[in-house]
Formats: C-alpha cells, structure tokens, sequence
C-alpha cells in the first residue's frame, strides 16, 4: 500500500504528491519544516513544534497557513491512515506558487503551500545506537547566519552528512570561529565534572524543541546546566557527550573526530536524560 | 495558451508542471540553476552558462543527467514553443526524488530532476532601467560561504531583495566583513578615475558569466580593471556603480543607501560596457 500524503488539504498516494515547479520551495528554498516524532501512535510536543513553526514563518513574514488545530488533526490523520505507531511526521510550509519566479515576494494573498507525511520508524524509542552511540567529526560551520529559522536550506547539512559517511561517522559537529555551534540535525552537548554544557540560544543555533525540554528535565532532576559555547578540544576531553533532536531524542555520542570521549561508551548522564525525556514525553503525548 | 515548460524530458503546459514532494530540490534546496538570457530568439552565452552548471554540480557531487547538445535542445524547443523572441530560460538540476526524505544523498543512479522554463521579456535589450539606473541599499550578507555554487539557497537573496523594495529601491548590495560582496542577484562594480573596480572571484561571490565576459570586453577596450574588495565608503565616493547579470546585462547604479552616485544618471563606463555587451554577445548568440 501507497504511503499517503498530505498536499495542501489532500491526501493522496506518495506517488502523486506533487507540487508546481514554480513553488518557491522549490525555486528558493522559501520554506520551513517541522519533524514531530510518534511515540505509540501519539504525537511528541507537539506544542512546541507548533510555537517553533509560528516563530520560524514570522521570522521570514510568512503567514501560517493553518490553525493549530488543522496541523493537528492532519497529523492524526496521517498516523491513523499510515497505521504509524513509531516514527516521525514532516511537515513543510512555503510561500506557495506564485506562477512565475521573482526574487521578490509574490502578493500576501498567494496560497502557501503545506506539505506533510509520515516516516516510519519501529525502533525509535529503543534505537539500538542509543546503545553503542554515535561517532562524530567536526567540519568548519559553512550555513547562512539565521540558523535559529528551520528552513529547508539543508544543502550545507547533507553535504556534512555525507563527510561525515565517508569517514565511517555518524554525524558532524559544525566548528565556527574555533567554537562548537550543533550537530548537521540536532543540538550538542557535552558533559565535564557534572555540569551539562550546551551552547546558548542565537541565530548561531536552532532552537531546539528537544533541547528546551532535556534541559528542562535536567534542572528539575538537579543537574548542573550551563549554556556557552565551547571548543573541540574541550569537547575532546570531554566525560561524556551527547546529541538531541526531535527524532533522536537523546543519544549519546562516544568518540569526536577519533578521540574517545570518556570511555568510549554511552555515559550516565546522556541515558539518564534519555530515559526522563522518553518517558516524560510519553506521558505528554497526544 | 499555457506557457510549455520542461519536465524531465516532458513539455508540459505550466499547470501540470509538477515535481515530487520528496524532491531533493523542495526539501533541501539540493539544486543548482542558470538563467540563460534570450535575444532575437537566440540565446546569449549559453556556453558560459553550461560551463558553470558544470563547475556547480561537480562542486556538489552531482551527477550532469544531460549532455550540453541535450541542454541547447530543450532550451531551442522551449524558445521556440513559447515563441520567446526576448527574455530568460530558466534552468534546475536537482539531485532527484528518492522516495524518501534522507540527510544522506540518495545511491547514484536515482534519476536527477531537471526542469526548464521561459519567462518573456520584450524590452529586455531596451531595458527603461538602463536608462536611468538602479538605487540600491547596503545590507550584511547572511548567505552560506559558499556563493561560488549557484544553488536554489534563494532566500536572503529574496529577503534582501525585499528590504530594498520596502526602502524604495531596486537592490541590495550585500557587505561583509566591511566590504561589498555583491548584489542579490549580480555582481558589483564602482568606477573611480576611470578604474573599473569588482571583487576578485573566491567561494564569497558568484562567478558571474557575465562579469567574466563584461571584464573581457572591458579589457579589449583598454579600460583599467582591478578585481578587489572595495568598502561602502569607497562606493558611495565612486564615480559610476552598476552591476551585472545574465538578465540585468550591465545596469548602471546612480544610488547606493541614499547616496547619489557620481551625477546621479548612469555613467558613461556603465553605458558604454551595456552597448558593447549586448553588440557582441548578439553576434555570438546561438
């Protein structure tokens, strides 16, 4: 059976999820995304994908095309009609189809485009790299300035992904003026004599819907937090490391650019905070 | 009639032109493109412009789906089916639809995605702007390091473009680092004492097919040239501005953020370069 997807009020089979040619989604990357995971059929902070999307579109004064209320309801839709029990959901909104392709913003009145689908994923809760952790290598940080906008210029991540492949990693950690910014796809994080460490909230970073909720849990389970950046060489020396994203949740990292971090395992501080966020978020879950 | 516009090898009426939704190019800005300008029903440079769709989709690891015999066909066809006698074909290359949406590129042989369409434009040799000028503004360049790619990674060019429109003028020049990069869409020049003055060419900048050959022409000439950074100041001090690109061709600058350049009409180096530019490159089109 056909994946069904979401186009701009349809639902229709993953091969006919089309969109024009002249979307600016398409043309210039005028757009942003949202990745809400699914946990037992329920959607995982979903309010805080919801407040991110309406603070990503305002950002680039584009209108939201849909209440609340629709994303959700679309979403549920897109997991009952896919039968996903664990995975994600994508949503994607653009400034739509001008007709034509101009630098300059079609009229305020032009239908935006919203496109969203469902990617399954079985084990995602029990992932079985959460285990063993993942390696990452640091390459210099070459993206636009605003990364605290979830647009879908992720041209600059794939290609980091893709080094990152071909070095047997799983990830890069993006290095900027000699200071660690995040991951390709997700907030990092290192751990030294009990203090979590984090880099702060700017346009440098993407506001993490993850990380505001691991830090959360951090400090309610009395953790130490600090929010600076820092640098490879303290990363390397590091006792723990970790990652968080919307659909990797918390996962540990063990080795950086060849160094081993810590004891070259999962560290406590990384599967506590795995485990709080998994099971919190579960119960939040709607 | 609907414009015709290509699709993988389709020429279809603009309504059914139409990409996936997993299309590397709508969900990653994974696409490289050119403008080809057309004169007289001929197009201009079309060998400069395969040149750098070349040079972009190696810079990426991507593979060219169609030969330049290819490429010049669709674009004659569309000129010709559309009836274009003056304006653009629009060119996109993307690394393709793999089913899925991945970080990771898809494996090699999943069928890139190229799309080509016109855009009419009459008076595009006799361009009313010419003969008055552009104001542009100065604004920083947020864009990814690097420009040198011409990807779909549209969007500050588009915001920037539209901070002009708000200020009431027709572009932005983009400064970093305390001197001029470019413009949104071109590259920018100043003339002081008779020395044409643009950035040398690095990952900071496009590398202009029109730039190259308008400095050509400029040589032949026996016009003074020196490719350098030049500041905010030092243009707002010049005695001519303009800018280049495949559509603009040579468009004289007579105000940069509320200064008026030299007499405030465009300048005799920038007319000058416009009338050769058009001259030879109708000599040459194909």
């Amino acid at each position: 059976m056909s994946r069904i997807v979401y186009v701009n009020g349809e639902y229709l089979p993953e091969e006919q999820a089309k969109v024009s040619v002249f979307d600016r989604g398409f043309l210039m990357a005028d757009g942003v995304y949202e990745v809400t995971s699914v946990l037992g059929g329920k959607l995982i902070d979903f309010g805080g994908h919801m407040a991110r999307l309406r603070r990503s579109l305002g950002e680039l004064s584009m209108g939201n095309p849909l209440s609340d209320d629709d994303y959700l309801a679309a979403h549920r839709e897109l997991v009952s009609r896919n039968g996903i029990e664990n995975g994600m959901i994508y949503l994607q909104v653009t400034r739509g189809n001008p007709g034509d392709r101009d630098f300059a913003f079609p009229p305020e009145d032009t239908p935006q485009t919203v496109v969203m689908f469902t990617q399954e994923k079985d084990n995602l809760a029990d992932n079985p790299a959460a285990t063993t952790g993942w390696k990452v290598i640091l390459t210099e940080d070459l993206r636009w300035s605003r990364r605290d906008i979830k647009t879908v210029q992720l041209l600059f991540p794939s290609l980091a992904k893709m080094e990152a492949k071909a070095a047997g990693a799983d990830d890069a950690w993006l290095v900027e003026d000699g200071v660690i910014t995040e991951g390709t796809s997700n907030n990092a994080y290192i751990v030294k004599d009990g203090t979590i460490i984090t880099r702060q909230l700017s346009s440098d970073i993407l506001h993490g819907i993850t990380r505001a909720a691991v830090l959360r849990f951090a400090r309610e389970a009395q953790m130490k937090v600090e929010e600076r950046g820092f640098t490879p060489d303290e990363a390397k020396a590091a006792d723990e490391a970790f990652v968080t994203s919307a659909s990797a949740f918390v996962m540990p990292v063990v080795e950086i650019d060849g160094a081993r971090i810590g004891e070259g395992k999962p560290g406590p501080v990384a599967q506590r905070l795995r485990d709080i966020y998994i099971e919190e978020m579960r119960k939040a879950a709607v």
